[in-house]
């Protein structure tokens, strides 16, 4: 017996499940493992079958998927890390989000009845369930009428993707399910409800997904103004204890140790977000420490010691990230999927042999020829909203743009006016968090753009800050871990565990100032650009998707 | 014997001449040729070799070159056609222009000077030699300051391609060269020159290249300002007698007939230029009628009775087009090549091996594509100023735009958006003949574009307006032959001529009111951003490329 503890967390993301053993002295990652989910995404039929499609922009998973990862992932991961089921003393989670679910009072997801296996709304509605638009519209356009002041804790804008837009669509679609069901739960709660028998909201996604502010939801009033079947929502479906992050929802039932290989009675934390619960992992929980978690696309998340409006943001709420200080989320809808775009429809062929003769992806490759100019060498100015802008425009009918074209143009340039245009739309994130009174004095990247270094001291030159580095490849699982060491009672808090447990990396990225000069020219160029396209000097770009939509239809 | 008489037409191009027998009854196409300059374009070394490379942007040619088309292409095009050379009455050219070459009193080009073989400024400057830059800079603004009444004809700048921006050059850079030429020849009149033995300007490059304006050049002053040594480039370098088009120059050599079988003494037209000349092979020669020229670049000429200035236009010269009218040109200087640079540099292997498998190019692949989905579809807007724009902003600092990407574009989309672009493009110059009095009644178009049907069908909707076509492939040699037939005096003017020999396609590009409804409403889009990027709305294209010299010197 080495006396060592250890403890599990367990990253559900869209397509897989990641469990991972961490030593709870030191942090150490002992062991990992990753299990898909038998049923991914679906996007166009039910697993019950039938031959009835689901509607564009619908995104379902199956809740028993996330219960195989538990029965899979984490006693393999115990196994890998060599570890002694004995000596874990806790478990944490966490979740993609807004991911909801119909459940009965028991916990009962709704799809598992056999009446109700061939509902669509019966199933869980993933983060990117995009079918609930109209009804965001309508939250939103009532919210601005009545003034609500829950309103600018979003930047001013409820997205789609949350509680209360799924819910609606529910209730709009499916009335039946949605009467029956007792309890419209995150995800990210429900899978610690399984593990633990205790349903606790967790304080993350209740504030940013749930529109839980000052301890209370949206009015009666308000909600039945949307529908008068609507009138109870929050109370009847929503409502429930709220559980701070990094406390203990309760410990394992016999059934979740039987599933897991743990023992009955360990410490399981409360529900968290991927995105949120990184932060302790990137030693980023210290006021003023931005986390960008960057990958298809970028989430920000940092805390600050005061509670004020930053336009466009996604959200502020309290204990949002850690408990005690308020967490402010922003975000950029469109990065990495914005480079993979373009590298999979506008390159030719001759990038990708040269490529892969020297063992390099196309996008190592774009990013190798790119990377051998000046800044400014190109000529090129780009937009990066081929997603839409989430922060801090909050416009997801704004597109792509890219400006300065010759016909000496190469692709491996317009890649690099990409890069550089979604870190501008970075700097245009921390400058607008600065000027709102909650300034960022550390930037700290994670997630999978960082194993792109061109793009790192690209976004170190345009912030000209240095960007430090998440040292775990897996900072939501280490997050999660760290979760559960301080729910077991190994660190009295998550800023403590963070500051043990958590690491930087060794790289950090650091400016250099004669290139941050060039992209400070560059910068001015870009955000005249996004605030004359992005501010209603020119609405061309809504037009043009309105005129889509009517040629189209 | 037929009693059939024949003309023949040669169209000297950028990289080779084509000859052409036209029957002079009815201007059918009897036989034709191409032979390529052995020289092709000079851009690096000079055929003397030495190991001193030519500096950036120039383009020479070898005038030798031009002879050997004519021993070349017009006996096997002669032979081709079947017909004996005893019934060809006469011979025309026409050229790129403005392409001018250093010339003692007798014709001989100084780079057949054994002396000066080894001095680039002994060569032809071919129209795209792009050095002379800065002395176009210093034209135009003296012309500005001392509001030269000749600078107006030009739409308010001359060119660097011209021919005073490159006389400057050669005396700035090599004035023994400069001293030691008796003339300052467009290719145009040189060959016409070597084929009749009499020198004459055609009064088409006289009008567009050499500001020969109201029966003048620019005046001794005004060129002494520039430089005290090209005081008097006009008189004694440029001066020589003006010959209308469609007259003779004077007959056939015997050292010409020798060289291309014909007989000796039959006539040889007056010089010419590519585009200009083809407007009466397609009857595009009555006032109103539009013909554009449609290739790499496009060229828009037209002729009316009225003296005006067209914003933005190249020029207008008196008999500039045919004779007794006012004949406008206006230009894109972009247009096939920025498809075709699209097409190389930002379609995936996929297209191609498609493109393959149907027999198509990769262009017509695209094409098809772009064309299954209804105007408006792609959600996209361009701007098609890869290569700057000639008209009407007249600004070779301007550079490309897309805007309205989404993750979902595709190649063909932004392919679409490009075609599209340019034909907005032409509908500014068309709007802005109208709005200067000179209005377009009828638009024709000839040139290698006139393959792509799915283009021609926009650019009819765009404009609103059938687009006629041209019928011969070979519009400037049949251009050529026409202008030959009535230097033969078969005719009594060109457009008598081209009445009988000219011919329009069978092919009509009919509006479709429907679309046309949903590219007006993308016009408005072009012309907003048109006016907001290339009238000083944001000069963002300007600085970018100002950075782009400074970070790469």
């Amino acid at each position: 017996m080495s006396g060592e503890r250890y403890v599990i967390g367990v990253d559900f993301g869209t397509l897989s499940g990641r469990a991972l053993v961490v030593r709870v002295s030191d942090g150490a990652e002992c062991g990992t493992a990753e299990y898909e989910y038998p049923h991914g995404v679906l996007d166009r039929l039910l697993p019950a079958g039938g031959d009835r499609e689901l509607p564009p922009d619908w995104a379902l998973q199956v809740p028993s998927d996330y219960i195989a990862v538990l029965r899979h992932a984490v006693p393999r991961a115990v196994q890998e890390a060599g570890v002694d089921p004995a000596d874990v003393i806790g478990i944490a989670t966490d979740f993609t989000a807004c991911t909801v679910l119909p459940v009965l009072a028991d916990g009962t997801p709704l799809c598992e009845l056999p009446e109700y296996r061939g509902r669509p709304h019966a199933y869980v509605k993933l983060w990117k369930h995009h079918a609930a638009q109209p009804h965001a519209d309508r939250i939103n356009a009532l919210a601005r009428e009545r003034n609500e002041p829950w309103l600018p804790r979003y930047g001013g804008l409820i997205s789609s993707e949350w509680e209360f837009a799924k819910g609606l669509q529910l209730l709009a679609e499916d009335p039946e399910i949605y009467q029956r069901m007792d309890r419209w739960t995150e995800a990210a709660d429900w899978i610690i409800w399984r593990l633990s028998g205790r349903y606790f909201r967790n304080a993350c996604t209740a504030g940013y997904k749930g529109i839980y502010q000052n301890g209370k939801y949206p009015d009666r009033e308000f909600l039945a103004a949307l529908n008068p079947e609507f009138a109870d929502f929050a109370r009847d479906k929503l409502a429930g204890p709220i559980g701070h992050l990094g406390a203990a929802a309760g410990t394992l039932t016999e059934e979740a140790a039987a599933w897991t290989g743990l023992r009955p009675g360990i410490a399981v934390a409360v529900g968290n977000v991927d995105a949120h619960v990184t932060a302790p992992a990137a030693c980023a929980v210290e006021p003023g420490q931005m986390l960008a978690i960057m990958g298809t696309s970028t989430c920000h998340v940092m805390n600050a010691e005061r509670l004020t409006e930053v336009p466009g943001m996604c959200g502020v709420v309290d204990g949002g990230i850690v408990h005690g200080l308020y967490g402010y989320e922003a975000g950029q809808s469109g990065v990495g999927d914005i480079f993979a775009w373009f590298a999979s429809n506008f390159v030719p062929q001759v990038y990708r042999d040269t490529a892969e003769r020297t063992g390099l992806t196309v996008q190592e490759y774009l990013s190798d020829q790119a990377g051998t100019a000046p800044a400014g060498a190109h000529g090129l100015i780009a937009l990066d909203w081929e997603s839409g802008n989430r922060s801090v425009l909050v416009d997801h009918e704004l597109s792509g743009l890219v400006l300065g074209m010759t016909l000496a143009t190469r692709p491996e340039e317009v890649y690099r006016a990409l890069i550089e245009a979604t870190a501008f739309g970075t700097r245009v994130i921390v400058e607008t968090f600065a000027a709102s009174g909650v300034p960022v004095t550390e930037f700290i990247a994670a997630g999978g753009l960082l194993k792109n270094e061109f793009l790192m001291q690209v976004y170190a030159d345009v912030l000209r800050m240095p960007v430090a580095t998440c040292a775990s490849p897996q900072g939501p699982a280490l997050g999660s871990a760290i979760h559960a060491a301080v729910a077991a009672g190994a660190y009295p808090d998550v800023r403590t565990a963070g500051a043990v447990m958590g690491a930087r990396g060794s790289r950090t990225y650091l400016p250099d100032p004669e290139t941050a000069d060039v992209y400070d020219r560059l910068y001015a160029e870009y955000v005249w650009l996004h605030d004359y396209f992005g501010r209603g000097g020119n609405d061309v770009m809504r037009r043009l998707r309105a005129l889509r939509k009517e040629v189209l239809k």
